[in-house]
């Protein structure tokens, strides 16, 4: 594994900037993140030569940033997601999990409960995106550990906020349990009969 | 070759910018032009995976950039300059030419008598890169179509201009003459005895 230096030498200049995706969601609190992570994987991609590359679904915006990269810079290669592996309750594995108190542990389960809801809720014919944020939302806040950073029904693709969910939309979700900020994210999608 | 809609398709929003080279000479009249050249030679890089590259020296600043991209972003393969072909007067050879006018063309060559100017200024052994650019500055200004944009003694690796010319330096200016805006470079080059 290469070190700073080797990767960003002494004047490195260039940046690969994804926008629009990259600007909602995890972007609003962190702007320049996802340059960052598509100018880094650009020259590892460029180093490793890769035919195929995985990323965690758990961390959703980063893969359509990367997805979107390859796409538009004619990159020779697939990007593959991964599906998020889960604790027993459905909590997404992370390692800032371990910051969390025993209390908050318990309480963190709720991004889950919210993503199932909406799984739930759109399965039985609920298409309207701002009733499936809303109750999203009115369940979190039942839970005093948490505080909502944003509850987002989006396209999978552009990340764009639907008004209505069609074929496919991502429902991703970022709360802070106590001093810990979780994310998570579901995509709905309308399975052949 | 590709056609705008294939190269730049509905939703395109990815683009590679080589900071501080592209913002000064060219890049101060035209903003985003080399965030453009830098995003469209990136994708044919990856459309066509070359092992070396050419481009004209004549375009100096592009030639920067261009290499700063693939050493910034770990392109493997290798950019090659290309020596600017000229007029028998020493007009660098380049579309816009067919622009001027016989008297404006007859002008035009004060380009290449200013770069020759601080070549053997600078063989004599003036290294004060202000007394360069001052002296090419007096000898345009004497040609009634001639129009200073710029007049540059800098770094050829970073463009950052210099005070003192040290084993090399880029030479470049962009004049109108006319309406006709010109551009022509040299480098200046320590070479071993």
């Amino acid at each position: 594994m290469p070190g700073t230096e080797e990767i960003y030498p002494n004047g490195f200049s260039t940046w690969v900037d994804v926008e629009k995706v990259s600007e909602s969601l995890e972007g609003e609190t962190r702007p320049s993140h996802f340059r960052g992570v598509a100018t880094v994987v650009c020259k590892l991609f460029n180093i490793v030569q890769p035919d195929r590359a995985y990323f965690g679904q758990k961390d959703a915006q980063q893969l359509v940033v990367i997805k979107k990269m390859a796409s538009d810079l004619n990159m020779d290669l697939e990007i593959v997601g991964i599906p998020t592996v889960r604790e027993p309750d459905g909590l997404a594995m992370s390692s800032r999990n371990t910051y969390l108190t025993k209390e908050e542990r318990q309480a963190a389960v709720v991004l889950w409960k919210a993503l199932c809801l909406a799984r739930g809720q759109w399965s039985n014919g609920e298409n309207d995106a701002a009733v499936l944020r809303r109750e999203m939302i009115s369940l979190i806040e039942r839970e005093p550990f948490a505080n909502i950073d944003y509850v987002s029904v989006a396209d999978p693709e552009t990340l764009q906020e639907l008004d209505t969910v069609g074929d496919r939309a991502m429902v991703s979700l970022a709360v802070r349990i106590g001093k810990t900020r979780l994310i998570d994210n579901a995509i709905l999608e309308q399975t052949a009969e």
